[in-house]
């Protein structure tokens, strides 16, 4: 809420990682009341979506949606169709070209519902997790992708079309490193206990711990000179 | 398929009107392969789909995906949540503003799906059936937001960023009234009493008669001075 009592609603896009548990931190402490969105998209790794509403509830988000929306309608990735996850990737390889996981046209997907959601709510503020540092090389996760987006977004809507506001996508991860990320996630109060980033978790969503987000994932723990709390957990 | 052999394919958007039937004819005529994409979002006319499928046999596609999507779960339009669709409106009235059948950024979602799929399927062209002339306000259906979305596509895609191609988003009708969409249809061989267009339809999918939807579609069928087959049928 403002200093002026008027409550000013964002829309965060949330895995249930720790990158949108850290985006969901800086939007909850710009002030603003927080509408937590995930999919249920065919994911392997559904079982992020449990730890999206633990986060959810945790970090107070006014609402959580989860919105069904099967992906593997069109395949295309090795999270939604039958493609290997890669594993025991290096950081070399991880920085060559865009991967297996790479689910096609996904940002687009999910930014086009959240703004979809953010009309219905008056909001103009959108948060989104990405980040261009230590990312596995998804070209919806760039500067250049957000602003088109941003473009779009006023083009697009009743809301924006009629002048009633400006919408803005937020990426307060967009250049922060994976141990950054961490970091402020820390300051801000969010458990990554309740986090979730392996792309092919084992039974009871135990993190596989080769795939490239559990790489990324124990690499900036590392960095960050700080233990992982859900290894410490599984 | 061009000259050369080679299939040059295209997703068309597939709403089961007459609109996006047109689109899909065009696109056959184009020489594409057509991947045809409806959506399940929980519209109050799902009927529409069992028009979708059989537009997409009579016209050929090559394949007719149905992707679940619920948009109940964000609100906000007539079409998806407990608000009356509007009836009997004049064609002053529809001039008038947004109506409430709008279904926020509901083109962008759509679009960005096609994208998604297009991309599996090495594809650079998209097929929409909007039209800026005979529409009912919705801002996603203007020339503008269809050119910010075209740029989306170069940047949220692997196959754009690697210059694999370039994104095209085809808008055939965008500049004919209702009348030259159907006398076009016709043309092209599109049986329009496969199509269906009401918003709020009765028993067996009995259009209304009365929504915008359908009083637009009458009047073009009488500007076209031709019968609507669907009528005759119904």
């Amino acid at each position: 809420m403002s200093d002026a009592g008027v409550v000013r609603r964002a829309v965060v896009l949330l895995s249930g990682g720790l990158d949108s548990a850290t985006a969901l931190a800086e939007a909850r402490q710009a002030g603003f009341e927080c509408h937590a969105l995930s999919f249920d998209y065919g994911q392997r790794h559904r079982h992020e979506l449990d730890a999206a509403r633990r986060v959810a509830e945790s970090l107070s988000a006014a609402r959580h949606v989860v919105v069904p929306l099967d992906l593997r309608a069109i395949g295309g990735s090795a999270l939604t169709a039958d493609i290997d996850v890669p594993k025991h990737r290096s950081a070399a390889e991880m920085g060559d070209g865009i991967p297996a996981t790479y689910v096609p046209a996904r940002n687009s997907v999910f930014l086009a519902v959240a703004l979809g959601w953010a009309e219905t709510l008056g909001a103009f503020d959108l948060f989104i997790g990405v980040n261009a540092i230590d990312f596995s090389g998804y070209p919806d996760c760039r500067p250049e992708f957000i602003a088109a987006f941003e473009t779009l977004a006023q083009l697009a809507t009743q809301a924006g079309v009629e002048g009633r506001g400006t919408f803005r996508i937020h990426t307060p991860l967009i250049s922060l490193t994976k141990a950054e990320i961490i970091r402020r996630g820390n300051e801000l109060g969010v458990d990554f206990g309740l986090t979730h980033s392996c792309y092919d978790p084992g039974p009871e969503g135990r993190p596989c711990g080769a795939c490239d987000s559990c790489l990324l994932r124990a690499r900036g723990f590392a960095e960050a000179g700080l233990a992982d709390p859900a290894l410490a957990r599984g």
